[in-house]
This record gives C-alpha cells, sequence and structure tokens, in this order.
C-alpha cells in the first residue's frame, strides 16, 4: 500500500492524461492500467476555458483520485494561483508541484520549486513535487514537509528512461516521504528498474499515449510496476564478475 | 504462444532447477513462475548417480516439459553423448545443446556448439541452443535448423543483466525461430528488457534462486516477461532528445 | 585558451592537490599533468594550522595559479568566511565554491551553493561554482555572473565517471560561461568523454593521487583532455545502428 | 613497444585507408596520428583494377607498415586467394583477416574466420584476425597460433563505441598474443577506453575519414590511444558507491 498524505492507493502506478489521440483509448489505457491516480495540467481543464476540451469528458472518474499540476508555471507564484484555482474549482486538495525552468528540456526549477512547495505547503495542500534528480535538493524537499518527492528519470517526454540511478537510489535511501519517479519513462523496463531501486511508485503519461498501442502499453507498465515491486522487495541476487567468484563485485570496478 | 519445434508453451519463461536451499521454497517458485519448462543439468540427475539428490523430489512435474540440458560437456561428442542419455532415462526428446568453452566465464564454445547442434540435429533431437550473442553464429544455428537459440545476456550466474542489446536486437530480427535469452538475467528489468527487444522467451534461474525471496522473485519475473512481452506488442514511444525535438533522435548520436 | 574570468589558461586540466601519499610524488605528478591551476581546501591549509603539513611544502608554486576552495562549508554564510580568509592571507582572488549538503554522497547543495555565489560575487571575488548536473540550477548560477560552471560528473572521490552525459551536454550548451567538469573522474576515458561533450575543462584529484600510480595517470589525463578537446573541435562522425543506415540513428532509439 | 610476430610497433593506432574524401587530407591525418601501420582491402587497391584510384596516391609509404585485409571475403577459401594475392603483389607477409558474415552489419563469420585464419597460418603469414567479441572464440584463434586478435568493439562504420567491455576483458585478460580493439571506435573516448581495458592497439578508420575535420580527429586519436595506454598502465583507482565506504564497490551490485 502506497500513502501519500492522508490517502492510500493500492496502485503504484499514477498516469498523465496528456496527449492522447482518442479519448476512447485513452479511456480503456487508464482501465487496464488499474491507476488509481490522474494527474493533469489545471491550465489545460476547461472549466477555466470553455473553447478547450475536457480530457475526462469520455471517462467516470469515480474511483479515481485527480491529482492536478501546475504544469505551465515558471514561477513560484503562478504555480501557487494554479493550485489555488483547483482548489476552488473542488478538483482536488492534493497538487503536483511542476515549475519549469527550461523550455527545451523542461526541466523543473530548482529555486522557484522549492519556494512553491513551501508556499503550498503552508496553505496546507497535500503536495507531491516534480524535481530534478538532484539528491540534496531532494532531502530540502522533504524538510520542508513534501508529502512526496517525484525526481525525474530524465527530461519530459523523452522516453530516455533511467539516466541516473545512482542519484535516484540515493534519493530513495535518504528519504522519509514515498519516492514517486516521474517523467522519462519509456519502456517498462525503465519503470521496473525505477521500482526495483525501491521508488514508492511511478508517474508516466508519454510512454502510453504516445505507445503505437496505447492500451497494450498501459496493461505492460502495470506489470512492469509489479514486478518492479516485488523484484524490490524479494531482494536481487549480487552482480558478479565471475559466476565462480568468491567475492561478489571482484573485477566490476574496473570497467 | 511460444511454439518451439511441436511444442507450444503459454508462458514465456523457462526456469533453471539449480542453486534452490530448500525444495519447498523452489516448489513454489516454479508455481507461482507459472513456467511450463524446467530445464535442468543431465548430470546432475540421480537416475544416473543415486548419491545424488532428485531436484525435482518435492515436484510434480506433472503440466512441465522438461528441457535437460548437456552442462558438463567440453565437447560436442559429450554433449551428444548426454543428450542420448537423456532420451534413453525417457526424459525428453528435447534438448538444450550447452558446450562450455571457458571454466571462468561459463561462456559457450561456438565450435563445438554448432558441431554438437548439427550431430543432435542429425539425431532427430528437438534442439535448442545456448549461445553467446555472436550475431553471425546465431545465423549459421538457425541455418543448420535449430529449433531455438539461445543467446547469453550476459554470463550464466552473473546477474549482469544485457550487457549488448546491440547484438540482441540483431540475432532477435534475423531469427526465423524463436530466440529465448538464456543466463545472466539479473532481475526483473533485464527480463522486461529482453522481451522488448523481441524476445521470444527468457530462460533463467540464479535469479530467482539465489534471490533472498525466491518465491516473490519468481511471481516478478513472471510479471516482468508478460509487460516486456506487451510492451514490444504495443511498440514504445521514439526516445527523443528533447520533448519537443521534430526530429526524434536529432542529437542523440552526439553522445 | 581557456578564459575565466580575468585569467587565462593553455592547460584545460586543474588539478586537486588532496589524498597523495608522497610530496615529491605529488609535485611529479603535477609538473607531468601540465595543469597551470592547483585547488585545494582552504581549511586545510596551515597558515591557519600550523599543527598540518603544508600541502604544497615540496612545490614551487611560481607559474601556477592557486584556486581555493571552500570544502567544509555546510552554509553559504561558512562558504564566505573561507573564502575572506583565503583573500586576506592573499592566496588569489579567485575562489571555488563547494557548499556541501549530503555527508555521504559529499554531492552540494544547491540553495546554498546559489547564495554563496552571489554573495561571493557581490564581494567581488572571481567565481567558480561547484554543482550537481542540474541543468537550471547552471544557468542559474549563470545569470548571477558566476565565472565558471562546475557540475560533477559523479560524486566526489568515487571515480563513477560521468554518469549523465545529457545534462552535461544541456548546461554545456545554454552556458555562456566556461564550465568546468569536476568530481567524479574515475581514468582517462571519463576526462575525454567529458571534453568531446564539449567541456572547457576538468578538475579531478583522486583518479590521479590514488591511482597506483599517480605519475603515470597525471600525464594520462593531460593527454586525455588534449584528446577530448580536439575530438570536440574535430566534429565526432554520427553514430550508426548499420554501417550503411541511409540515416544515421535510425533503429537506435529502439534500445 | 607492441610486437606482433616478427615486427615491433612504437605506435598503438592502427588506421584504415577507406572513406577519405581528400587524399590529401588523408596524408596529414596519417601523419598527425603517428600510426606505423596503414590497413587497406586487397581488393580495392588498383594493382589489379587500374579503374580504381590509388588510395596511396599522394602517400610515402616509406616508414609505413601495411596491413592488407581479405575484406570482401565471405569464405575462408576467399580470403586466402585474397591473402595470397596481396604476398604475390609483394605487399606484406602479414594479413588481416576480415570474413564477413552479414551484410547488414558486417560482423564477422566465426566458422569461417577460425578456418582462414588456420589456412594461413600454415601458408606461412603473420595472421591478425578480426572477430566478434566471442570470447571463447577469441582463446581459439589465440590456440591456432594467430599472431594478434583483433576483436570488434561495435561493428564496423558505426561508431557505436566499446558496447561490451567485459567480454574485451575477459578476451584481454586471457591472451598471450596482442589484442587489438578493431571496428565500431566513434571518438577519442572510446579508443582511450579499450586502452585502459588492457588492448595493446586499436584499429580505426571511420572515426577519423568522417569526423568534420579527419586531421584534427587523427591528432585526437593518438593522444587517447596515449592516455588509455597510461591510464591502464598507470592502475585507476578504484570505483566507490561512496566516497567513504570502507568497501569499495559496496553498493554498486545493487544497480
Amino acid at each position: 500500500m502506497l500513502q501519500i498524505g492522508p490517502y492510500t492507493f493500492h496502485s503504484r502506478l499514477f498516469l498523465g492524461t496528456g496527449k492522447y489521440s482518442d479519448g476512447d483509448v485513452q479511456k480503456q489505457a487508464v482501465e487496464v492500467s488499474e491507476t488509481e491516480v490522474l494527474t493533469f495540467a489545471v491550465k489545460r481543464m476547461n472549466i477555466f476555458d470553455d473553447s478547450q476540451p475536457d480530457p475526462f469528458e469520455n471517462m467516470n472518474l469515480n474511483g479515481f483520485k485527480l491529482l492536478p499540476n501546475t504544469a505551465g508555471a515558471k514561477t513560484a507564484e503562478e504555480a501557487v494561483r494554479i493550485a489555488k484555482m483547483a482548489q476552488a474549482a473542488g478538483m482536488c486538495d492534493m497538487i503536483k508541484v511542476e515549475v519549469i525552468g527550461c523550455d527545451k528540456t523542461l526541466l523543473p526549477d530548482p529555486v522557484e520549486t522549492l519556494k512553491a512547495a513551501e508556499m503550498l505547503l503552508k496553505e496546507g495542500f497535500v503536495v507531491l513535487v516534480y524535481t530534478s534528480d538532484d539528491v540534496v535538493l531532494a532531502r530540502r524537499l522533504q524538510e520542508l514537509g513534501a508529502h512526496a518527492i517525484m525526481p525525474g528519470a530524465s527530461p519530459i517526454g523523452t522516453g530516455l528512461g533511467i539516466i541516473n540511478p545512482y542519484n535516484l537510489a540515493h534519493i530513495i535511501e535518504q528519504s522519509d516521504v514515498p519516492v514517486i519517479v516521474d517523467a522519462g519513462i519509456g519502456s517498462p523496463k525503465d519503470a521496473s528498474y525505477a521500482m526495483e531501486l525501491g521508488a514508492d511508485g511511478i508517474l508516466l503519461n508519454t510512454a502510453v499515449s504516445k505507445a503505437e498501442d496505447p492500451i497494450k502499453m498501459a496493461q505492460a507498465m502495470n506489470y512492469a510496476v509489479h514486478a518492479g515491486r516485488l523484484g524490490y522487495e524479494a531482494g536481487r541476487m549480487d552482480k558478479k564478475w565471475y559466476a565462480q567468484a568468491s567475492s561478489p563485485l571482484e573485477g566490476l570496478g574496473q570497467l
């Protein structure tokens, strides 16, 4: 069971709701993923702009926890404003802080992210924070009281997978709150790997919505998260340089 | 469905039977793995040596296909002798050729492996061949008529995972018979990765038997094989250097 | 030529001065490295504590630019205090900001690092900043006016090499001031790789001082930095999936 | 000093002669590389076909050792025929065996390669063998008496660098004759890495001829080979998971 603030989830897979070409495909993908948490950019919701389609039009939202995010914000103040809009619209008291600091890579701004998290925590939100894989920044966010840390595996929408397992492992090791690996997951092996490193959950979007068959990929990701979690709990074998090596890692350090 | 020679399998996970510390644990691990194929070294079977324990003592073998292997052979002739012993004992008409050429790494001998495969095919066996990830050797084995190619991800018992995805991808691309990735799998992500590359199945042993909790790891591997297979069928998203890159791989080649 | 603030260097290799077991070995290593910049922890200098040996005892410091660093500081204020001590002692007007935020990994604290850089820039120092490979943080440091950005390849003293070439490439691409890759370099290939990514220089210490033969390794690093710089300037070939691929990266994104 | 059969070389960098767009550029690249060995496909030489340009037209070949290769051969017999043509033309008594088994990847055929090596050794040639990185095949070639083993880092012309450092390390560890890493080197870091693993030399072509500035890249490769060799001789530091880890590789096996 995954516990974030006051909420409890059976599924450790969170899904984004963007970039689907077909609402019906999205609905089925969400179903087979068995996710309980859907994230979406508040700025893209039509409650604030009637000209835009409702991303949830075809979906029965009962049974889902909605996780609005502050995508589009470039400063802490903007992020707070967006979060309050979502709250006012009765969407959720849970918010994913996302303050982008680079238009090219969509990587987060550490300073504004930290500030936004602090402000939103003071406002009483349940705060999940999208962040880079900077180890000390993750600790700082936790010290502020963030309810979950969401380090990126690689930049949003790239599908490059886990570039730096070292940093993720350290973030996980030092964290007392859940670590949800968010962004960059490209295929099931990436999701499994993150979970094997000890992550408490995964948030992904493009890997499913931009797969050739999003429904099948959603199912694959569901299995992958289970595989990785069980693999983590099972305790993997040591790596060895030789099958018969007396000391497990003998030789490995030379590569 | 996986078809090897005349046999059809629902599960794409083959399990080895060595190195378990506890027969009951092994039995449960095999069950949750949902494997249909168990492989074992003929040389270690007690039908030939009453002083050794029966690795299958606690298991009901109904419903399993047994895949004896020629482990211990260093020449083609030895491998053929072992295969015939297994056949004479009524074990199976399916054999996994394994001719080791290096005591330290347990890597296979390409020349003797090729010879053994040729001889056993002439004798009418259904032949699955453990081989290195040499791309042309794999093609040669297929041209001989081998029923499945079993390239290693990394050396037996090391858990180093997939060292050379490039070669595996090429072996899979060029093969008309099933490719079962055999040896070196260390954790679920490795199994998923092999399947995502298009492998038809996975054979593993140590990753389960030497996990802290072999039963849980067997279940993890079951999920991972499903995740990887579905991920392969679903068609993964392209990798991108920037989320907004116009051309998918722009920039990637510079790393 | 490498230009940092008002200073110009022919060599792109900066050397740390710690962890040598033998002063004479250190002296020779420094010589063959052809470095022009030596860095050292102000806190370890005996001008402040006569009980400690002088790390430069055996070295003729003429011809070297000294780069004191603030190692040992955990806050911006401490870092500033250390920098001012160094200045007062007439060591240098150049300072390397190093504010550690994690005792286990020795990774830097982004918030205090940013603050320290800002304060020292206001005091008129030439400021080089040791930082994580957080892309947006690097940009922020540059916007403050930092004279050089020094992202880590991997944590100090680990020799793990370049874990995240992606982030380094982006930091380099977006930077108008020199980028010196600092920390984690373990062997010559790592130094060459960093330079090939476009880094303006390398700072390393342990890779030389803890090599079996530090003098030979210093020479190796000197060559590696030249190799990598020339390789960068020469413009490497594109990577290809097949030798004859019509489109360079065709296929690569599937791995 | 590198000793292959009766020949001794100061430089550990061998250069191919194909794919240059400009003869003068090639000449200068060869010069700054300080190579002593030039390899070329016998089949492409105009002594056998007057319609083709002489790749060495602009070069003074004094001081170079020529290493003809059997590129274009798909069988051992063809390779032997090509080698004898080269011998008859007085080119060299040294031959690089290259028998391609796959048109797409240009990977070598292990069976025909082994046969060709055996036949040419019986004919008295000094035989260097281009091979895959199959560890046992490399040993077999050495047992036949091959004068040097030339495993590929990755397929010819791809620039993918060293995909499988594990296999290269084992081939080098077990070999009593020189190991020259041949094919796949894309940039200086790759050349340095191969040498750090203990290779005795490097053969490359495309990385220089298809660089934007081949002359500069040739110089870079010269430095890289020196850097890697010195790094190997110097004995690199151990990798560590934490800078302060008591046991060097503690933790590394979990990734």
